[in-house]
C-alpha cells in the first residue's frame, strides 16, 4: 500500500506480509479512510490465514480470532473496519477450504468497494451543478477507499459527465489529508483544485464561492448523524449559515443502524504530537495542553443527503437509511 | 524585537537600526499584530529621523516622507500602521527640534498602547465569567501590542481579578500564531492553555466547552464590521450557532471611522508558500492552487461588544463607535 503519510512529496510503498503489518499500517496512518481500512483489514485477515501453519481447525480458529481482535483494536471510530472483519468471520464460520474462501472474500470486499464508489459517483453526480465550486474536507478519495473514492467519486463522476467542476480542498489539520492527499489525487486527474486552510471556509462561503459541500464519513448512525474527520461539523455549520447544501457520500458499510445516534459513536483521540510537531518544527510550546479528537459528529439536521451506492438518502434519515440498508444483511 | 516566526522553539531577537530594517521585519512577520506593527512603524520613523544627515528641512522632509511611504507599504489591512504613521507626520509637520520630538512621539505611542491594553483588560474582564473557558483565535497578546495584549489583556485582567480562566487557543493556520505565540505567552503566565486546530472549534462549542470568545482586530469599520486574522469569521458563525458571546478587544487606533463597512477594508493575500510548506515539509502538491487571504471580515451582527480602552461599545456600533472615538482626534 502507498504510505499516505509521505504524500505528496514522496510516493513510497509499504509491503505488508502479515496482519500485524497491516494493523501497524492502520494504527500509524500509513493507510486511512474508512472504506480503505475496511479493505485493508480484510486483506490482513486473509494474509494470516494464508500463512497459517495450524494443524487443525481449533488451532486455526484460535489464530483467526486473535488476528481479528488485533485488527479490530487499531482504530475505534470508522465502522467499516468492524464490518469488514465481521464479513471475514462469517466466511470463516461457514467455511470449508478456508484459505481459498478467505482469500476470495477479501478480494471480493475490495472489488465491491470499488464498484460501490462508482455507483456512489453515478448517484451523486446529480447534486453537482453543471458549473460548480465544490468544497470537500479531509480525503474521501481513491486513497480512502478501494479506488475512485466516495466524496471524490461524486466529483470524478460529475467531471466525467462533462460538468465544469472546481474543487476547494480544506487542508484538514492536523494530518493535512486535504492538502496532501485530496489535492494530490485531483491534480493527477487534471481537476482544478485550490487548497484553503480550514479557517478560510467561512470567508469563502460568505464570498459566494461554494455551490455544494461533499464529504465522506467514518460512521453514520441510524438517525443520520455523521461521524467524519474533525472539522466536518464546522463546515456543516458554515454551509447552513450560507445556504450551501451539505452532502455526505459513503458506502452502506459506513452506516451503523445499531447505533441510534451520534452520541453513541466512539471518538478516537490521537497523540498530541500530531498537532505539536510538523517534522522537526515545534508548533506548540511545552506546558500547553492539546486536544486532538480525530473525528466529530455532524447532526443529521445539517445534512441534505447521504449518497450511497443504492441512491441518495434524504431526510428523515431514520426511514431512508433503514430502507436503503434493507436486504443488505 | 523578538522574532515571532521562531517561537516557540527559539527566542531570537532581531535588531533594527533603520526604518528599512523595521519595514522588512513587518513584511516578513518578524513582528505582527495590529497595535505592535503600529508601534514598530513609529519607532522606525524615529530611527531614520535620528540617523538623518540632512543639512536642511527640505532634505529632511523628503527623507521623512519617503520613510513613511516605505513603512506604509509593508502591509495593507491593519489600520494601526497608518494611524501611527499619521501621528508621526503630525509631529513632523508641527515640529521644531524635530529629532527629539519624533523620538518622544514614538515612545509615547508605545507607552500609550501599553496603557490602552491595560484599560482594555480592566473594561473587558467583566465579560469573562468567574469560572470561564475562553476561546481565542490568532494572537492578540503582548507580542501583538506594546505589552499585555488586547484580547489576551482581557484574559490577563480576568485572571488578575481572581477568576478561574482556562483558555482554548485556535492554532490559527497557516501561520500558527495561536499555537506558537498565544500558547507561549499564556504558559509563561501560568494560565491554563489548550491548543486546538481551527476545525475543532465547532466540536468544542457543541460540547458546551466554550463560555465566551474574545479576539483582537486589525481594522474595525464605522458600522462595527471587524477585519481580523483569517478564520475569525468562522469562529463568529460557530459562536452564534451555539449561543456563545463573541467579543472583539482593540484599542481606538484600530477603529477606522473613514471606512463605512467591511467591504471597504483591503484584505491582504500572502504568499502561497505560507500554506504549501512547513519548514522543509511540502504540504501541498505541485499543480494545486492555493488561496491565502490573511484576514477575513466578521459582520457587526455577530459581535456582542467591542472592548476599547474607553469601555465596551455595544450595538448599534455605528453610534457607539462614533461616541467612543469622539474627542480622540
Amino acid at each position: 500500500m502507498i504510505d499516505q503519510r509521505k504524500l505528496p512529496s514522496k510516493e513510497v510503498y509499504v509491503r505488508c506480509r502479515t496482519a500485524k503489518d497491516v494493523a501497524r499500517a492502520i494504527r500509524t496512518m500509513v493507510i486511512r479512510g474508512a472504506p480503505a481500512i475496511g479493505v485493508a483489514a480484510a486483506m490482513g485477515v486473509a494474509l494470516d490465514v494464508r500463512r497459517s501453519r495450524a494443524t487443525g481447525t481449533t488451532q486455526l480458529a484460535t489464530e483467526f480470532y486473535r488476528t481479528c481482535d488485533l485488527l479490530a483494536a487499531t482504530r475505534p471510530t470508522a465502522v467499516n473496519l468492524f464490518w469488514a472483519i465481521e464479513r471475514m468471520k462469517r466466511v470463516f464460520a461457514g467455511g470449508m477450504r478456508l484459505q481459498a474462501l478467505i482469500d476470495a472474500e477479501a478480494v471480493r470486499l475490495h472489488d465491491e468497494d470499488v464498484a460501490n464508489c462508482r455507483a456512489i459517483g453515478r448517484h451523486g453526480a446529480g447534486v453537482v451543478p453543471a458549473e460548480a465550486r465544490v468544497l470537500t474536507h479531509c480525503n474521501a478519495g481513491a486513497l480512502a477507499t478501494g479506488r475512485y473514492g466516495s466524496a471524490l467519486g461524486v466529483i470524478r463522476a460529475a467531471v466525467e459527465a462533462g460538468k465544469r467542476v472546481a474543487v476547494y480542498a480544506d487542508e484538514t489539520r492536523p494530518f493535512l489529508q486535504g492538502a496532501r492527499l485530496t489535492a494530490w489525487e485531483l491534480v493527477r486527474d487534471g481537476i482544478d483544485t485550490t487548497v484553503i486552510t480550514d479557517g478560510m471556509a467561512g470567508s469563502l462561503m460568505r464570498a459566494g464561492m461554494v455551490d455544494v459541500v461533499v464529504v465522506g464519513a467514518d460512521r453514520i448512525a441510524a438517525n443520520g448523524d455523521v461521524a467524519n474527520k474533525i472539522g466536518t461539523y464546522t463546515v456543516a455549520v458554515l454551509a447552513r449559515e450560507h445556504g450551501v447544501p451539505f452532502y455526505v457520500a459513503a458506502p452502506l458499510s459506513t452506516i451503523d443502524l445499531s447505533t441510534p445516534d451520534g452520541s453513541g459513536i466512539p471518538i478516537e483521540e490521537r497523540d498530541a504530537k500530531e498537532m505539536t510537531y510538523m517534522g522537526a518544527s515545534q508548533l506548540v510550546p511545552e506546558g500547553a495542553a492539546v486536544w486532538n479528537p480525530a473525528f466529530d459528529v455532524t447532526p443529521a439536521s445539517f445534512v441534505a443527503g447521504i449518497i450511497t451506492e443504492r441512491g441518495i438518502c434524504r431526510p428523515p434519515f431514520a426511514e431512508s437509511l433503514k430502507h436503503v440498508c434493507d436486504g443488505n444483511q
